[in-house]
């Protein structure tokens, strides 16, 4: 994503998306029809909300149905470029910036410009940005193009409890750095940085004896967590100023999170190079500078976590995704973890 | 202190100080003669440098001798002010402004107004703000005004050896984290973070197994280190991007602050809340918005250190001093290892 606005002294997301969905059948209002090769993922490695759309289309072996669009990490008032791409255009779109898409469906699109976006590659015009939904649409209505043992992210039976535990880590935890990091004032902060922590204790004590957030196997609610915290200590920590501790101080969640990014398509999705300039040098008007920290030591992701002596098969029935296709590798000199293969090497 | 300028991109401190001294007969050229009751100490418990004379006074026990006052955290380009106490103005000198006690000996004062200064009394101009050899005159010059049973902190045999630490300590630590934060160009950064860390990792390997810096007792060596760590996990590591390790993950370094910590004369004049207000209040530069974190956690400090297994004496054939005078007590709102006899109690 990356747009939010100062009211009234505090950080408030501006929560209105395309709504707009990709479903089985495209019958409803403001429905499109799942169509393989008909959809591009715009994301960008840097950003939360789109790495949570990355890592569930190689969860469920999306690659082949929904091609991808990779942003830089940085960008100007005009938003996600594609800078990173051979003549700075996205070799599929043919446009230079995200925000070229929204414009050719909504001319003078007045909201922010924002990622992950699905894009219609025919017409070039943006479909949804609807994170949220997104993700969940593809657990439940691209199955016809998931490949085999690819994970049931979106159980039936846990939907319930899943939408609750989504919906604090949601508010609390992915948006609550931010409301830390925005605040416009020493009291707003103060409670966003209480409002933090109070639910990152409540997770250490949910992740406690629990291998995963809903327990055994791993689910978009764990997506969701693990982008969050795959930021924290490179920048939320510092930056948003959310540092009652570093995450490598909270032991369960710690363990919790390198146990997902040892795991094939949380790590190897994860760029902190990107992460950590979008924040830094974007946000001038909390790090004037733009100066980029060297820092954190990343040789902890790498460790061992220990959590397998809490059980658990983290996909289920299924089976782990193989190394990402050529083209998709997050580079090595981005995550220390990375082998040339694409894949993560535990130390 | 609290000046210092970008110089091609490179942050370079000011070491222009007034360099007089008061020494025990006061006969060379710029001496002043050791004399009990004629100068003030005028520091600020946010300043590391200043901090270095708050502790050395107190572990001689010099505070009848040399009387102390307290500049508040912040200040604007006037530099320090007495903002803390009644009415504004030093209740000794009667100044608001510790720029005043320079402009009386120095009038149009052209370089920084800094702490610590020594101020005599009767004439209210400042007599030196050189920091350096002001901590080692209240050891060697000042020795007839001395507490029964304080150590020496400047020990003549160890002298060759403590020089040379010191000038590292001070050139890659003392003024390597101003070094890191101050940098105007990413590359000026990146190359200081490595200086810094070098540096750190030098002083973990030699307390790994030496209990004090120059071994079994503290000396000056140990207390111009102090000043730095116990600033660094609360403003360093986030606020000048000292971001590698916290104090926190580095074990022999942790466990040595924590140690001097838990000592007589160090914990318990740490101010937590002026450190953090100062840096993050004045550095409106690299923190625009003014902003102070409520993190990190302190309770840490107060852990068990394990240090007593290296062996050594801290205070040598000396003995610890008692509890600081009331009124120059830090308040335990600021620092809550800290009880309302102004000692620091472990945890």
């Amino acid at each position: 994503m990356g747009q939010g606005t100062y009211v009234e002294d505090d950080f408030e997301r501006d929560t209105n998306y395309i709504e707009d969905r990709v479903t089985t059948d495209g019958a409803g209002e403001h429905e499109w029809p799942v169509e393989a090769g008909r959809y591009r993922l715009v994301a960008a490695r840097a950003c939360p909300w789109a790495n949570r759309a990355i890592i569930v289309r190689r969860l469920l072996g999306l690659e082949d149905a929904i091609s991808m669009g990779i942003c830089g990490p940085t960008h100007d008032s005009d938003s996600w470029t594609f800078d990173l791409d051979e003549g700075e255009v996205d070799p599929v779109l043919g446009i230079p910036r995200l925000k070229d898409a929204y414009e050719k469906r909504f001319p003078g699109y007045p909201r922010g410009i924002t990622v992950p976006a699905l894009v219609e590659i025919s017409s070039g015009e943006v479909v949804t940005n609807d994170f949220a939904p997104m993700t969940l649409d593809l657990s439940t209505q691209w199955t016809a193009h998931h490949r085999d043992g690819a994970p049931d992210l979106y159980p039936e039976a846990l939907r319930a409890e899943m939408d609750e535990v989504m919906e604090r880590v949601y508010t609390e935890v992915n948006n609550g750095v931010y409301r830390c990091g925005f605040a416009g004032t020493q009291s707003a902060y103060e409670d966003a940085y209480d409002r933090l922590f109070t639910a990152l204790d409540w997770l250490e004590e949910r992740l406690t004896d629990r291998r995963f957030l809903m327990g055994d196997t791993i689910t978009e609610a764990d997506v969701r967590l693990f982008t969050t915290l795959a930021r924290f200590d490179a920048v939320y920590h510092g930056h948003f100023k959310c540092n009652r501790q570093k995450l490598a101080e909270l032991p369960a969640l710690w363990g919790y999170a390198r146990d997902l990014f040892q795991t094939p398509g949380f790590g190897d999705t994860t760029d902190f190079a990107h992460i950590k300039s979008h924040y830094y040098e974007v946000h001038r008007d909390i790090n004037p500078t733009g100066i980029v920290p060297k820092g954190p030591d990343l040789a902890g992701w790498g460790t061992a976590h220990g959590r397998e002596s809490l059980g658990g098969r983290p996909f289920g029935d299924g089976t782990p995704p193989g190394p990402p296709p050529e083209g998709e590798r997050v580079d090595p000199a981005h995550n220390p973890h990375i082998g040339p293969d694409g894949v993560v090497h535990p130390s």
